[in-house]
């Protein structure tokens, strides 16, 4: 996918550079080469059992975006570049983000490069394997403005019958990271009583922590997304298990509400089953406002352009709200059928698809600066 | 382990022989080659976070049981053979009592030497690169009878105050393998009524198999004790989760009570998180009587030695309940402190053992006939 990026960029004409951590960049050239450049993009990794669309829709939507300006033959004062950042889904180094989050320096090269796969593959490793450890450096250059094009992955705009979303803000998502201690036993002849068993805890707290949002409307959602129980073999009962929460509304005091509520839920948990719990981290993300003047700019655009649109937050995490940290960003969503992501099925109408595309366009036409030809 | 027990075992003028599934016999002569021998016998594989005293009793127990009867100088009609059975614990390759299942023909040769680690190494490559695939043919030569000592794993024999536990039979023991199946989705914006979420079901089913035995008194044990989970991964609703529950009660219709209130719960977990359940397999283990003459000998010989004994079931899996199917069987049960095993904690009092390896000794030597001087 990387390669067809890069052969499909330098047909378009755009210079392509790669930097330490992979992210892509195939530059548009602007009149002026100081000005730091309008970047789209998005990711093209996807989650080992997700769609076709997830990451992939923005990166390419964001190449058809600059075929759009040569078809026009418009020029711009500032470059455009098309961005690839690596690993948005952290589906196999288990650090989502990365890429994104090592350009804008949140996360340090070297402890980027060191993130290592479940066959002890380091991410130095895999890029050089497959030729994209490059040399721009990281923290890498000033954008001038960052749009991110992605699906929806909920179904908010297609109950709404609206085609482009103007995101303008992410819920608060809540990551906490459990680890439950027991003993290991035999599991044929100790008493249930006197077992302390980790993986009946875990359940307890699994079970718990679906129904935590249920009591918080629709809007609230938390999962238990990994577990890692040991010694998980036939015949002796689990000493520990790790699982990872994640928890998100769109109001703050809802999250703190929920995260108190699967805190006390693990607390009981642990008692239930006779074992000790330990928090081992709170991780919150997402807090990002994206920039008004951009998110006002895109609305501008879509009512010239008589495109229905309507702001919306992402539920979703993003690049888009690392890159928020250093430089005016927002993001547009498109329709996803029946809102289906992370899976095979994941889909979208070609037809609802291309506003946001056509939207992506002027947007970086317009903040990149048109010259009046 | 195995070096050390050859090693000690030529030290002690025994024949080696290894066979095709790494099992080890040694040998001590009796004055008849062709009658079958007696074999003395555990394992000397643990758990990965076991004790010292599982399996390993047996067999050097077995041995010092030998060097008893040499220090007095008796020797036998029957041969007295010492065996350590190849991988009773399955930690390694997920199958218990795979040496002695391939001795009896229980399992195939071609089955055993064919299951694999979690890297991919099969038990053929593992003995081979151990030097212990033999060459004595499976299924093996014929057993005058079998007997293993073992610690109890309980606490039965502690709390009654009574050093030798004599082994009549075993608790009707099950594995039940079952699989949800769900659907991924991400586990950001995804409602929680569109869920199909396995681990939750999984998680709902573990609650229950931890609950269930406790209505049928202190002998009911269930257990969940292996989870796989995929994708488990961060930002991915889990689509499958596969779980091993192993139930055990001395009475069977107690043990069939408890199977069907289990499969009632795994319908009602898979219903409550939308997701379909599958039970893959019923095993059905532990059946055995043990040899009521064998018993009824070891009863005598603790008598006459002034022992107290008392009679149990065991509630584990053993060796021997599969050489029962083809050999003359008993154990000997000697207690465990607090009845701890499957945890490096397992210990034993010296002076609590030493009265069931005089007892295994006496009874090889009636087993075997005793050869007048």
């Amino acid at each position: 996918m990387r390669d067809l990026l890069v052969e499909w960029s330098r047909e378009a004409g755009l210079e392509v550079t790669v930097d330490r951590i992979g992210n892509i960049f195939a530059r548009r050239r602007g009149r002026s080469a100081s000005a730091s450049p309008v970047a789209l993009g998005s990711h093209l990794d996807t989650q080992v059992h997700g769609g076709r669309y997830d990451g992939v829709l923005g990166v390419l939507g964001a190449l058809e975006a600059v075929h759009a300006l040569d078809d026009a033959g418009i020029e711009t004062e500032r470059a455009i570049e098309v961005v690839c950042w690596t690993d948005e889904e952290g589906a196999r180094f288990h650090r989502s983000m990365l890429g994104s989050s090592v350009f804008t320096g949140a996360l340090s090269l070297e402890e980027g490069l060191a993130h290592t796969d479940e066959r002890n593959v380091s991410v130095a490793q895999a890029l050089d394997r497959i030729g994209y450890a490059g040399e721009a450096p990281v923290p890498g250059h000033r954008l001038h403005a960052y749009l991110e094009l992605h699906i929806e992955q909920a179904a908010v705009l297609e109950a709404a019958g609206v085609d482009v979303g103007i995101v303008d803000s992410s819920y608060p998502i809540f990551h906490l990271d459990v680890h439950f201690e027991g003993r290991t036993a035999h599991s044929g002849p100790t008493p249930m009583e006197q077992r302390r068993n980790a993986l009946t805890a875990a359940a307890h707290a699994i079970v718990a922590v679906d129904a935590i949002p249920r009591a918080h409307g629709p809007d609230a959602k938390s999962t238990t997304s990994t577990i890692r129980v040991w010694p998980n073999r036939s015949g002796i009962i689990a000493s520990s298990a790790d699982l990872r929460f994640d928890f998100r509304h769109p109001q703050e005091a809802v999250v703190e509400q929920m995260r108190a509520e699967i805190e006390d839920a693990v607390a009981k948990a642990a008692r239930a089953s006779n074992v000790d719990a330990y928090i081992r981290s709170r991780t919150r993300f997402g807090d990002a406002r994206f920039d008004p003047a951009i998110v006002g700019t895109l609305e501008r655009l879509a009512a010239a352009l008589e495109v229905p649109a309507m702001r919306l937050p992402t539920q979703a995490g993003h690049d888009a709200l690392v890159i928020a940290a250093v430089a005016p960003t927002a993001m547009l969503f498109c329709p996803c059928r029946d809102g289906v992501s992370h899976h095979p099925d994941e889909d979208v109408d070609r037809r609802r698809v291309l506003p946001s595309v056509r939207l992506l366009a002027e947007a970086a036409l317009a903040l990149a600066g048109p010259i009046d030809a």
